[in-house]
């Protein structure tokens, strides 16, 4: 069988379309066993992860700590907060003791952007970014896509429309790098104080204007405002944010076609999306979460698939 | 084989005398599997269980961790300090999306009365009430009727006092439900400040006199003393209440016959009991504990069989 | 088989030499495990238990946590900030309650020193010590004194000198008993300030000169600086500690000959010792990681094999 192109999951940069591709593919498998009363298979029975979130994230720590139970793996936590890092200790120190425990497998998330190609440079592991600060968050991207192939047949040709804070969001970029990747059309829509101003090198058309954004494409995909990051100073106010840009039942009866509606989660309703829109029957936001696990489940049993 | 009567356990309430004869003979077979060498049976093998404590709990959580373990069941645990919870996110949603990760039962702590009915009208999952406010901890009543029946034969026509906050009190809400139903006579001790006015309607006795109650009955339930809780303002003071409502050895020696003595723990030892009435022979605390154990095993074994 | 002389592991105090050769010998067997791809042993399947840590210890708990997956064990974890404790309750109610939903061994890390000691006289379950307070530290000397001798052979007759805070330090205490009842020589090294007076009667030689004491030594242990104990008043300060006592690679390489260095970590490179150092040739800092969850796993092993 043909494997990834790369021993990490650093990032989508790092991946081509075929690697996707067969990251799909046997997500597929995997979404079947997950619907059987039995879920579980017994492919990573001798592997040990280790799942160090140096950044609190319930939903993707569940996700991948469910994903590696189902594929048998062992599994060791490690949460920054009652860790030897308030002891003074380095991330490579902290990462190559754990590995010195015989660990395989590294699942990282950590507040610093490149945490994650750092290490693979720097220790035997094979590591897994589970988000790394403002830049990739390679996963969430890849059930993103997943997700509108799923409903859509195809992710080829279709238009996305990223709505929100795309500058501090590192699920923006893996998004844009994996629809691009795959042969989508690709809009970024916000104020321009949360537009990069590099956003064109990355081949993705800009909108401010919500409606007119929503009106041209397929899928709308609105990020969270990430209330609880105390270093993003946002303009616009919430308020104003929420007048300009927060999707409601009203802005979407009003559209042209019938579009869909996603969302990384954790929802603010009220905020960047409203209620009814959120639990419409135009949102898949809880089939994204669902293909977290199966998504997971393949990268994971692929990656362990490239050790000799 | 007949089923409980209700797809959750929400509360004592749901439950009537069947369905707690069906759970005690269900904990009975547990509890000599959990006296064998070999303690573990592979009943719930395929179903995962997500223990999601909003409030800590490091009894009552350990307790159903052990019980899903030993029936061989998938878990995951989901603390509120390191949760999507302070990002904002709404009860339903954060529920919704553990389910949609296929996750089967719910066992839920939570500081507000009523979180967990809420919850079982919203979201899919079985819900397991392990404690809501100042409500309900219905698991707690059953170990401890549990208990009174390993102790005494049987709970029919015993008297049961239940000594202390009664007032903020779950444990106590419970117990006098279930105890109620399975034909108990039940009395509550305590100073008028923490006895609620509507106890009457419950059908229970009230008695300010420690001497007096504790003469009346076979079983004392001594409460304790929530220190932590900052919010309850207690009136009389600590000082107070350990000379009128706290148990020693002398009173206990000086009762007419030999009572049973119950606590849900964790003892504040000095405060609503001393040390040596604690570790008496008439102290079935350890009992409590222990069985707390089979009790969950056979609540969520039954839980189970409900669905399709 | 000839067993441990102990049913508990709460010091080297505790071990007599056949003890210490019996936990190598079985940690060898393991390590071997550990080297082969399936890297798990059934040996205490139907053992459970209780990880309870008083004190923060990444490295400490996951080895102790991995040991007991390694050998198929129940584990269940209980920190202090998220426990009972903070509800008042007594040491050993907490443990009590614990065991009583029938859990067989107790890994306990405790600020206190002789928790483990005080315990082991008031429950009925097997302790295993996992550091307390400035106490003793047993699994710790144990892989330190067989990474020792995995790298030279024997430890009989070598020179090891442990440089730094001895005073406040656990593991130099259970470092000190366990090299000395193996025939090894040992030599402390350190501020006066920061060396205990009764040093002496433990037979261990004293020297202040970081130079003079690598120049005798084989092995040099390097202790960090808990730059986290707010409660330790560092005397000289740290900046002079590095400049008298930090071993750097100048030094370590104006030796007369090629010594082994060692660190229980987790380092603060750059202040006990420098970069270079940690990762040259001469460390073994990563194999006593490595060995440490042979060892944990050999006494786990032996203890279980104590109960009737």
């Amino acid at each position: 069988m043909a494997g990834l192109s790369t021993r990490h999951l650093l990032g989508i940069k790092d991946l081509n379309a075929a690697d996707i591709q067969l990251i799909f593919e046997t997500a597929d498998n995997f979404k079947t066993v997950l619907n059987r009363p039995i879920k579980k298979v017994p492919s990573l029975r001798d592997v040990t992860i280790a799942n160090i979130f140096f950044e609190n994230s319930t939903r993707t720590r569940l996700s991948f700590e469910l994903a590696e139970r189902r594929l048998s793996a062992d599994t060791i936590n490690f949460a920054a907060s009652s860790s030897s890092v308030s002891k003074g200790e380095t991330l490579i120190d902290t990462v190559n003791n754990i590995l010195a425990m015989k660990v395989d497998m590294v699942v990282m998330r950590h507040p610093y952007a490149g945490a994650g190609i750092f290490l693979s440079k720097h220790v035997k592991a094979q590591i897994v970014n589970a988000g790394d600060g403002a830049h990739e968050h390679p996963t969430q991207a890849l059930l993103d896509a997943f997700s509108i192939r799923e409903k859509l047949g195809d992710v080829a040709g279709k238009k996305v429309v990223i709505v929100g804070d795309i500058l501090h969001s590192r699920v923006a970029l893996s998004n844009i790098l994996c629809l691009k990747q795959l042969g989508a059309e690709v809009m970024v829509c916000g104020p321009t104080t949360l537009i990069p101003k590099y956003i064109g090198s990355l081949g993705v058309k800009v909108e401010h204007n919500l409606v007119k954004a929503l009106n041209w494409c397929d899928v709308a995909n609105m990020l969270r405002i990430q209330l609880e990051r105390q270093d993003i100073k946002y303009f616009p106010s919430l308020r104003e944010y929420t007048m300009l840009y927060g999707l409601n039942k009203q802005i979407l009866d009003s559209l042209d076609k019938e579009i869909i509606v996603m969302h990384p989660g954790p929802i603010n309703r009220g905020v960047e999306i409203t209620s009814d829109v959120a639990d419409s029957k135009q949102s898949i936001i809880l089939d994204q979460v669902e293909n977290g696990v199966a998504i997971r489940m393949a990268a994971l049993f692929l990656l362990a698939g490239q050790n000799p």
